[in-house]
This record gives C-alpha cells, sequence and structure tokens, in this order.
C-alpha cells in the first residue's frame, strides 16, 4: 500500500522557485489535484492523471484528492505560491476533519514553497524587513467586520501588511474599504507597493503612497504591501527604488 | 563589468528546500559572505571564496559584500529561509542607504526562499490557514516595549502568531514575558506549538496550549506558533495530530 498525499507548493510562478523536493514530489505522483492554471504549469507526463478543478471549490478538490489517495494511489494538491499560506493545506486538513475516520490515518505530507509575498518582497527590496502581518482581503469565509478589525489592529502595532487577495471581478469594492480604513490609521506618507504577478510574464510593479494609492490598481494577482511607519524608499539613479523597513525600530538615519 | 551581488535564501536546513534560482545563484557567484553556519552548509567549491562571519554582524557583513560587488565580482550573500524575512535583505538594503552612492547603482537582486515558519506550519498541518502575523521577540534592534505593543494589538486581531528568535542564551527572560502577556490577551486552551529545527536531524516539534507551554522549551533554533480563536487540532490515531487554522471564521463545525 502506497498510499501518500502530497500538498505541493508550486511557489508564485516561474519553475526556478519550486523546491527539489515540491520537483521530486511532482515526478513521484500518479494523480494531481488542483485548480485550473496550476496544474496547467505542470509538464504532461504519461501515467499522470490530471484533475483539474475551478477555483472556490477548494474543499470538494481536497475530499476528491483524499478519496483517491486512500484507494492506494499516490496523489498530490496542487497549490499556487505556499499552500500554507493562504492555500490548499488548510483545505486538505478541513477535508480530513470532515471526513471518514480512514482519512486521518493516511500519510499527507505538505511540502512548503515560496508565498507571493516573498517574492514581492525580493522584487521590492526588503518590505518585510521588520514584523509583518499577512491578511486575506476576500470576505468569502469571514466576515469583513473581521477583517476591518485586523487592519485596524495591524495599525495599532504598526506592522507592515501583506495583503493577498485584494480584489476581483466578484469583489471589486473592499479594497477601496480597505484603504480608507487604512488611511484613518496610517500616515499618507506610508509607503505602498502593488505587486502584480511578480515572476509572471505580465509581472507590474507600482510604488506609491497610501494617500495616492489608487485601489483600481489592484486585481486578484495582486499582492499588495502596505509600509509600517518605519519603511522607506532607497532612491537609485536609473533603478528602481528599493523598499526597505529597516530591523532597528529608531529614528530614521 | 559582471558585478553582482545575490541576496540568496537557502531555506530552514535540508537542500531539498532549497529553489533551484538559489542553486543556480549559488553556482555561479565568486564570493560567498553569511554566518559560519549558514556557509558551511554549502559544498566548498573551487574558485569560491568564502567569507564566513559571526551573527549580529549583519551590517558589517553586508557592506563588505557589498564592497566585494562593486570592485566587480559576483557576490552572494546567503541566509536561511528566506531572506525577506527577519534575515539579511534588510541588512544588505541598509548598507546600501548608509554606503556611498555608487553601491545604489549596483545590479543587486534578492532570491526568496522557504522561511522556518513554513517550514513549521507544513510540518504541523496548517497552522497559519488564515491570517498571521509574523513577529520576532527580539529587543536588539527594537524596543520591548514595542513587541509587548505588537504582541497585544496581533492578539486584539486574533492572528495567529509566528515568534522568530523566541529566546538565545543572552535573551532567555523575555519568552517569560511574551507568554505572560499572551496569556492574558488570549485563552488558555489556545494550541502552541514550538517547531525546533525543522528539517534537520535534531528536529523536535512539542504540541501544548498556551495555558500548560513551557517557555523554557523555546531556543535560538525554534519557530514559535500560537493559535487564533479558531486554531484547533485534528487527532490522528498512531500519527501526531495536524494543526488547522481554518480559512472560514465561524463557528467549529
Amino acid at each position: 500500500m502506497t498510499a501518500k498525499l502530497y500538498v505541493i507548493g508550486l511557489g508564485p510562478g516561474p519553475e526556478c522557485w519550486l523546491t527539489r523536493e515540491a520537483s521530486d514530489a511532482l515526478a513521484q505522483i500518479s494523480d494531481v489535484y488542483g485548480y485550473g492554471p496550476y496544474v496547467a504549469r505542470l509538464a504532461a507526463r504519461a501515467g499522470l492523471c490530471v484533475h483539474a478543478s475551478d477555483n472556490r471549490v477548494e474543499l470538494d478538490r481536497a475530499a476528491a484528492a483524499l478519496e483517491r489517495a486512500a484507494s492506494g494511489r499516490i496523489v498530490g494538491v496542487v497549490s499556487g505560491g505556499d499552500p500554507g499560506v493562504f492555500a490548499m493545506a488548510a483545505a486538505v486538513m478541513e477535508a480530513v476533519e470532515q471526513g471518514p475516520p480512514s482519512w486521518r490515518a493516511l500519510d499527507i505530507e505538505v511540502l512548503p514553497g515560496v508565498s507571493a509575498m516573498q517574492a514581492a518582497a525580493a522584487r521590492l527590496g526588503a518590505p518585510l524587513g521588520g514584523d509583518f502581518c499577512a491578511l486575506s482581503l476576500s470576505d468569502n469565509l469571514k466576515p469583513w467586520a473581521l477583517i476591518e478589525r485586523r487592519l485596524i489592529a495591524a495599525s495599532a502595532g504598526d506592522f507592515v501588511l501583506a495583503i493577498y487577495n485584494p480584489a476581483s471581478r466578484a469583489r471589486p469594492r473592499q479594497i477601496y474599504d480597505a484603504f480608507a480604513v487604512l488611511r484613518t490609521h496610517r500616515a499618507g506618507s506610508t509607503p505602498v507597493a502593488f505587486a502584480r504577478a511578480i515572476g509572471r510574464a505580465d509581472e507590474r510593479v507600482t510604488l506609491t503612497t497610501l494617500a495616492e494609492a489608487d485601489p483600481a490598481l489592484a486585481d486578484m494577482s495582486t499582492l499588495l504591501i502596505v509600509g509600517a511607519s518605519t519603511t522607506r524608499w532607497i532612491a537609485r539613479e536609473g533603478r528602481a527604488p528599493f523598499l526597505l523597513t529597516p530591523r532597528s525600530y529608531g529614528a530614521a538615519p
């Protein structure tokens, strides 16, 4: 019996951000489950059964993968980025919790990956150099009041914010509400970066401030970074400035 | 002129967590700068000049690497985990900010990696499945009052906490103070995990609750996870339980 379920982080896009562990697991699995665009990134291979599904059916996808693994297959569930950060690891665990007792006995292994905020931070310099919060703006699974409470709490703690899922076609307005909240709790001069599709062909970075940021720039492929009070730019001639949150919390140099 | 500085994330320990991009950069560099134990992980190679240094001299190390790159070398600064998360990217940017103008013209590239909280989360299940804060408990570079303020703010927002640098030989008491703060702001039944040296030979995971956690378990190699109000265990017969922070913020199932 070789039953096994891997939850595999593909990283934010290009294959160069895949770990060796993830590559090795992708070469071993007999079945792969994932959101269509993630599965489409994988090279087709003889003997690999591909189960692509829509977005927002994560729990069904996880249950299908667990059932397949329980039948004795070596199954992979793929996530963009890190499966542990706003991705498939939680959905798989929820499915285990709700499923038949036999699923709890399965050999399940989560393989970490580079998450979108890390790719964005690497491109920008070191915006996550101090303490930070990672927050999803989607209210599909939690009430907007909680999101607002968290935006305010993160601001009270002067944390840098890495905001996932800032906007989608179904949720175009929340990013406006989020900026309204942030503007009453952080200085207008706070650096803001819209990091869109980092590492992919349509990558686009927009550097601005909280006062001047245009929420319309955010979409499903955008990772938004909002600085702490210590976050600042480092100007560079002929190159994009770096964004830095220094390790120390003192006066600016 | 091939002058280049890579800031390279080595991941939390085992080579299987390295990205291909990081491996490729390690094969290209002429000089490597890093904290001794990180540099010691690399395979020796003809033509590679190794510059190992002590911990807590990050700014000097970064400046030395920048100076070397400015002389026309292809230089790597290595970090454990992700250089953007409590690691060398911020030190390199601070050195650029404080250094000669010529350093701002350098080709500097940060290569992201898997950070300790992600390796810990992968081992535990999905504890970072909801919104979370990453916080360093070291007060070498920021006042303890700020750390306390952030522990309270993170609790007010009911964020999961990933705590880096919880204790060291020079700072054995702060983790006790941190637990005292957390115990007045979160339920005693809150799940807590001490994830020590994940992926390394001396890996050790301790699962407990906020009320029962022994702060003495934390050391420099420990990543501490403190749950949100929704974080819970999934019991498994014959296996360690999973730790889950579900994506949804509602009643327990």
